[in-house]
């Protein structure tokens, strides 16, 4: 198969800095779009995986999975594209597209494992996929989206981790206007989250065990926040809640929020603590309470996401970056310095 | 308020042997139904509350929640029973009837906590209700259910609490043909789940810890056996069910039955383990799997199952017992000494 090799940024080993590589792109086959990238999200799950937090991870890795761009090439049968389009890659590339969650288009659910966008099984080359922190991807048409041509290009990026993470479960629970939503851990997902649930009409709760997160909070658009901390907001709140998306990466005590939910009320998790996380029988039982947890979303859930984003004119927060700067982002994302996504502007590594 | 003394066998300290003892029973009002009983079911959380296992029990303390009987008596607005017909009681005799839960028929999730039928307030009395453990009981016709004339009425008793207590989240998680429903922990519970699940059509998967119970769980129905013992069988079972009733009530890992489940498969506890169960996200995130609890059921779901049973001529396995014999019975039940419940031929109390 021909290649062609572009610039990317990665990492030969889980303890190295990222560094600028050359890595090689299959040349557009019947039903690919190759894309010019321009903006890629910053993910914890891009440091997770260059540093095989998660085991697993296949060097070198070029991480990378919220690819806003421009298309500069087409194959012969892509019909959803054509050269100059905006479009978009998020966390799958590929899916077996047979499975019985394929087929009905909950490709995030494949049976047979979808294909990630990075350190997946790249069945055209044979080897691992590689990431947004390049110049250009090539994609099956299937797997790229459409991005509404009004949104902010480098803050429409997160939404194709970020925003679909917290849309699907959003959506799945059917958030919507009359009922009380909790949003727990305001970070990269939290304030997505927040942004969403809100332009769904819900009325939307902030759950923070950090009182400097108030104020932004209410800019996100909440409509009240709690202070976890504080034993009597959380006491007089117990009950109240229809759904609670838990964005939390750390350990922390679901059962303190699971009391927030009414009767038949789901909180779902989206954060990925390492550890298992202690639930209490009686957590549940009384009120026929739910824990779950959900995991990015499907292809059609991302375009429905990025058109509402579109209509609603809601994109993330983010601070842009250059691709030199990303080992420095990575620090700073430990430590929760960033407010909330950083975004790679990807001319830094052309020029 | 008048009242009639009745015998009863209960207890007056967490250490002590249930003994015999009279308790006042109201005189019927307008709505109410008295009630001769004839058989009362022995469930786990009769021992738990005698001897305060789940602290808050008030002395003296008659359990029994699983009550069949005949109507001797009726107040003038009853128009549900007369003198003479077969009647049963649950675990509940009364709700707030007004908060939301109420009003669209989930009683058992009453929003101000319904009223058991022993250790609840009872608000004509003003003390603490008393269970079935006792020659008759007095219970408004709103909580009183009909019993189909063809069961067994000894093996029927179990039916109002290991019954609905299974019956509620099966119907709820709308468990049917075409699926595939584990079934874990073959005890009072469990073998009632067993029989529900496969004459409402599912295919039922019995997990077991016990060689021992694989005959048994196929007798009551079972389409297979699962040995959880074994890595492998649990292996080939991965992901292939639709829905797990969860009957354990020890501490188990609730991990290696959320593996079983199918993507958007849910795992309702009906157990009660006494301490936190650890729950790995990666457990739940990957296939927007649930971990539910779920609690007895309504009086609506407890007739519907009751008829139910009447049509398909399904009771639970039973050893009869006298009532002097419940002291013995309990330390049986402690060590899983009956197949599956333990019923009180409550003729031994009144001759």
């Amino acid at each position: 198969m021909h290649t062609i090799s572009v610039k990317a940024f990665g990492t030969d080993a889980p303890a190295s800095a990222l560094h600028q590589m050359q890595i090689d792109r299959r040349e557009t086959t019947d039903n690919d779009v190759e894309i010019d990238i321009l903006y890629c999200g910053v993910c914890h799950s891009d440091l997770h995986t260059a540093r095989n937090e998660w085991r697993g991870t296949v060097y070198p890795n070029v991480p990378g999975h919220e690819i806003v761009g421009r298309v500069t090439k087409v194959g012969p049968n892509v019909s959803k594209f054509k050269v100059g389009d905006l479009a978009a890659v998020g966390c799958m590339v590929d899916s077996c597209r047979e499975c019985e969650q394929c087929k009905k288009g909950s490709e995030q659910y494949c049976e047979k494992g979808n294909i990630q966008t990075y350190n997946g099984a790249d069945k055209h080359l044979n080897k691992q996929t590689f990431g947004g922190y390049s110049e250009r991807i090539v994609v099956d048409q299937d797997f790229v989206l459409r991005v509404p041509a009004n949104l902010d290009l480098a803050a429409a990026a997160p939404l194709l981790c970020a925003g679909v993470t917290t849309w699907s479960p959003l959506k799945h629970w059917q958030v919507g206007p009359g009922q009380k939503v909790g949003i727990v851990g305001i970070g990269g997902l939290g304030h997505m989250g927040v942004k969403l649930a809100k332009a769904m009409g819900a009325h939307v709760v902030v759950i923070t065990t950090s009182q400097s997160k108030v104020e932004d909070a209410k800019r996100l658009g909440a409509d009240e926040v709690i202070l976890s901390t504080d034993e009597a907001q959380m006491k007089a709140h117990a009950n109240t809640l229809h759904f609670v998306l838990d964005c939390v990466s750390a350990q922390h005590d679901v059962n303190a929020y699971l009391k927030l939910l009414k009767v038949d009320g789901t909180l779902a998790l989206v954060g990925a603590p390492e550890h298992p996380l202690p639930i209490a029988p009686f957590s549940l039982i009384p009120a026929r309470k739910n824990f779950a947890g959900s995991t990015i979303g499907s292809i059609q859930e991302t375009q429905e996401m990025l058109d509402f984003c579109g209509e609603h004119n809601i994109t993330s927060d983010i601070e842009l970056i250059n691709m030199q700067d990303i080992n420095e982002a990575y620090e700073r994302l430990l430590k929760g310095e960033v407010k909330y996504r950083f975004v790679i502007d990807m001319q830094s590594l052309k020029g």
